[in-house]
């Protein structure tokens, strides 16, 4: 996708995302070594830092968005970036579980190229796992023991609502033959956005700023993460394996409604009537998992043709702007400022 | 079990359980009416307020001995029984969230006299909607916003680690040939000590009680936990199911290491000698699913005669003692002392 805005700064980007990584990672690490076996285990294979036999890896741990954002999110508020480590530890904690347990609600096997914990470890320990890193996100909050933690606990507890809600609308699309482009943003602010948008409050809001601060930080968070929702739909459909590490039209094979399609299918036109009239057939098909390769890039083909590509690019920049202008209402040093802007920028041209 | 202590006034351990389901159960389910569609009609099948076609039901939705101690806990400070019901609002929440997965993770099929969740709405939705309830629980003491909500819900994600703890445990022990007694107190002790511990300290602090007061009363919730578990071991093998609204020999149709099972494999003697290679033999079997009646009556005898039986309910009475013995150890209104002492004796004597 083209940026319509000045390029970003990629190295001052990495820098930021490694700076996250850095300060959380120990952190983190040093948390979840508190779980009792095998849950230690089993989630330092989610996290990548062991093999499925066990042996120390230094595996893809993720693009670490929101550590940065919530380091970031302490500096906003003029407090040191160390200030927002137990807010990303946290955010990073919720994060996880919703993806331990999405991944074996939605039976998907692979994940940042290894084998999801489910497919490893099996079911039970997919949810018992998820179950205590969401008890230990809770838990690296509440032991600080201050008033801002308990405000940061109920702003990410408020977040988890959402992001629960929004599994919870992903799962009903699934069974329906029409989504509203509507519901679809309402669904990906609820599991993307509102999650995102608590990584980039938490850190101020441990740093001692006040609710409208937090409240503005998070609509840029917001909009952010409805931008990165939109590039990551992209990526999901014409997304390259080797980058995202997922499978060729990853989100076509578990006929997810996502906003190209739902924007493909609100367009008109014979393309859009073509794609319906296809994906209705597939809903009733008893043979589609073992639909070829040609078959889901017939259907890709068709989404772009009906605008359904062209849209979900424009929509990333849409809500990439709505963030950017967010920030101009609050005061922040300029630096920080700028490197908000940068990660927004990053996310809308990142290619996994 | 006949009781080694003056008989329990039932009609007054009744009232105060319809007490605590009277002022709690308002609040739960406004709780519950908050989650998005379909999770709160999945969540409202689980208490029991509508049946699987959705229509409004008066079904058994549990003893509700925890909201119960969770008034008498505020009481117990010197506050109004009302100031615990978050607190009960919110533990009952971190209960009902561990059921509905654990009934996932062990496949148990019927629960309080019905399919449980995931045989009606399937898997996700169990998960999902046990996630949305674990979240809840902390909305709800969090939203209070005081320092001594925080304080609450800290203790509350204490109690929930270790019951995550407890079933990690629980799960292991299902795949090893033995278990010590010790093992499996400590595995009992957080997956239903915790809870119930928790239970009685969250009105007290709610109502402003120091640390050390909420400790005891941790303390009197955690052998108190203990008697609950061995009463519950004890019925899950010798309970009748109209009773329990389980099947008969309920843990032993799931190997479950329980104590019984436990304290009779470590007396030794022929009986505990025979059972140990029952059990060795079964654990290979390929149609243990099969097995008949008769088969588990013989095991169930087999434990009785080693001692198992008797030896765990001791243990109910021995926890039931140091559970009291607690209680001297704080300053309370006497009719609060009185009222959580039958409410311990009712623990150890009923039948479901």
């Amino acid at each position: 996708m083209p940026p319509a805005h000045p390029p970003v700064d990629t190295a001052d980007v990495f820098a930021l995302l490694e700076r996250g990584r850095a300060l959380s990672t120990p952190v983190l690490r040093a948390a979840v070594g508190r779980l009792a076996p095998p849950m230690d285990t089993v989630a330092a294979y989610h996290f990548g830092w062991i093999d499925a036999e066990g042996r120390p890896a230094d595996g893809d741990g993720g693009k670490a968005v929101r550590p940065a954002l919530s380091l970031l999110s302490a500096e906003a508020a003029g407090s040191a970036p160390e200030t927002g480590v137990p807010g990303a530890v946290a955010v990073e904690l919720v994060h996880n579980f919703s993806l331990l347990h999405d991944d074996l609600m939605d039976g998907d096997e692979q994940r940042r190229h290894r084998d999801t914990v489910w497919k490893v470890h099996g079911p039970a320990q997919a949810i018992l796992v998820g179950d205590a890193l969401f008890a230990l996100a809770n838990e690296v909050l509440l032991e600080i023991g201050t008033v801002e933690a308990g405000r940061a606990a109920r702003r990410l507890t408020t977040a988890s609502r959402k992001l629960i809600d929004g599994q919870a609308q992903d799962i009903s699309f699934e069974h329906r033959e029409r989504v509203t482009v509507e519901e679809c943003l309402e669904m990906e602010g609820n599991k993307t956005g509102a999650l995102l948008a608590c990584a980039v409050s938490i850190g101020a809001v441990l740093g001692g700023a006040d609710d409208r601060t937090a409240d503005i930080l998070e609509s840029y968070g917001h909009h952010l993460g409805l931008a990165f929702q939109a590039v990551d739909d992209l990526l999901g459909i014409w997304g390259d394996p080797e980058a995202t590490g997922k499978q060729t039209w990853s989100d076509l094979r578990q006929r997810k409604k996502s906003l190209p399609v739902v924007a493909a299918l609100a367009a008109g036109g014979p393309a859009s009537e073509q794609l319906a009239e296809l994906l209705a057939a597939d809903a009733k098909s008893n043979d589609f998992d073992s639909f070829s390769e040609e078959e889901f890039a017939t259907r890709a083909a068709l989404i772009d043709e009906a605008g359904g590509r062209e849209w979900t690019s424009q929509e990333a920049r849409r809500q990439h702007t709505v963030a950017i202008e967010a920030l101009s209402r609050v005061d922040m040093p300029e630096h920080v400022r700028a490197q908000l802007t940068a990660l927004a920028d990053f996310v809308v041209v990142r290619k996994r």
